[in-house]
């Protein structure tokens, strides 16, 4: 499974105010205790400061790669902060989240991944608004795969976000999320495919059950990256006992070694 | 899901000495309970007692039935103690566990099919032994279906137990396991696909974990029965939340109950 590690993300109340302090040692903990797990990306957010987003986003991947190698998914709506975040960026081939197939976010974002020779999460959504069948789902992926292998992207470059809604919305949301998974995986084996888990949980008791049953589901349908906290035991134990289940983790290696560090504890 | 309830049973340490000693208020508060949980059936298996099988069968049947309505799934290697049970069964249809492709043993059971409308557990092992690829897995689940539906079972009554190997065994067992039940769903979706759980995780550590996740992982590919402890809380957790998931609960409603009745706590 591709980790990217969401704790250093300015929408969480936790986190919010080291961003607004420019507190080095709270990131800095974030991130190396997110490597130190075995996140692949470590995310960095700082959408919720809108006079200064560029500056701070720029000071949040020097922070971090000041303290860790693992690869940077920069994390904005906005072209301007990625831009100046891929810039700064030293951490390897960073992950740009978000584009989308609405044309302008498309043709804002697009010459950044070229330019500064970065993978990309790609939602589904387009000029019509964000998909809703499966159908949609995969004609916007189809579009987007096109147009990002036509300016240069390789497949394996390019993980699709299908967007999940929560289930407490509509019965069928985690059925179409699966099917739209395992579709797309099979018409694309190369692309990876990850989701944020959080959604699917959106209203609903329980919400912590509900995002590790979703992740290990989503998991057999084909999905190999999440957008997820890998500090939360409990849900890493469900990516492993699943990475096991489904031969990605020869002879349990991972398996054991997380079971011999406690993580399995209380699950 | 169709859950088989499986804690009145002779192999399980704590459960044989009540068989043994015909200990009636311990039988029947273990199908109460089950009863009272949402099992579909309450599996009865008298097999550790050689000298005694059919009669302490058909005592484990009488006493079930005296406390509970719920259908019975009767256990057994021995058609003789499986007919002596079918004869004594007065809660509805009864499942015949189990047939197989053995020539020998599909001669013996599938009369007592017939002739005591039963439903059938069908094993995926035939004169060769037991099917370890999905191919062969699925060549004997058709001449199963083929051989049952001639003798007069409908579809539905028909449960196919693909038989898992634990992955501690081999890498590929899981997803052997999971590929196996999407085909067969795909090709059949009127029968039914109902595993024990425990095999997948025999030999390694965690293995509550891996059954759950592998519960999850089945349910994903279509399997809508199991084998299973229906008094472990955390394991139901999983099973509600992947029928929630996967749109088997609309409005989540058996999700909620089970949320306000306390069954999600510590998962």
């Amino acid at each position: 499974m591709i980790i990217i590690g969401e704790k250093i993300n300015s929408t969480l109340k936790a986190v919010r105010p080291a961003i607004e302090s420019y507190d080095h040692d709270t990131i800095q903990s974030l991130a190396m205790r997110q490597s130190e797990v075995g996140a692949s990306y470590i995310d960095v957010n700082a959408g919720m400061f809108i006079d200064d987003e560029p500056e701070r986003l720029e000071w949040l991947v020097n922070t971090v790669q000041a303290v860790t190698n693992v690869p940077l998914s920069v994390d904005s709506p906005s072209p301007v902060a990625l831009e100046k975040a891929l810039k700064a960026n030293k951490n390897g081939k960073a992950l740009v989240n978000s584009i989308s197939d609405e044309t302008a976010k498309f043709n804002a974002v697009a010459p950044l991944l070229t330019e500064y020779n970065a993978s990309v999460i790609a939602l589904c959504i387009d000029d019509q608004g964000m998909a809703d069948t499966v159908d949609d789902k995969l004609r916007i992926t189809a579009s987007l795969v096109n147009k990002l292998t036509k300016i240069g992207l390789a497949l394996g470059d390019i993980f699709i976000d299908p967007l999940v809604k929560s289930i407490g919305t509509g019965a069928k949301h985690g059925i179409i999320a699966i099917e739209t998974i395992r579709k797309i995986k099979t018409e694309y084996p190369e692309i990876h495919i990850a989701c944020g888990l959080s959604n699917i949980s959106y209203g609903i008791p329980a919400r912590h059950l509900m995002n590790k049953t979703f992740l290990v589901a989503a998991m057999t349908a084909g999905m190999d990256g999440a957008i997820l906290d890998p500090l939360d035991k409990k849900l890493m134990a469900s990516l492993y006992a699943a990475d096991a289940l489904l031969g990605q983790d020869p002879y349990c290696k991972q398996y054991n070694k997380s079971f011999k560090n406690g993580l399995f504890e209380n699950v």
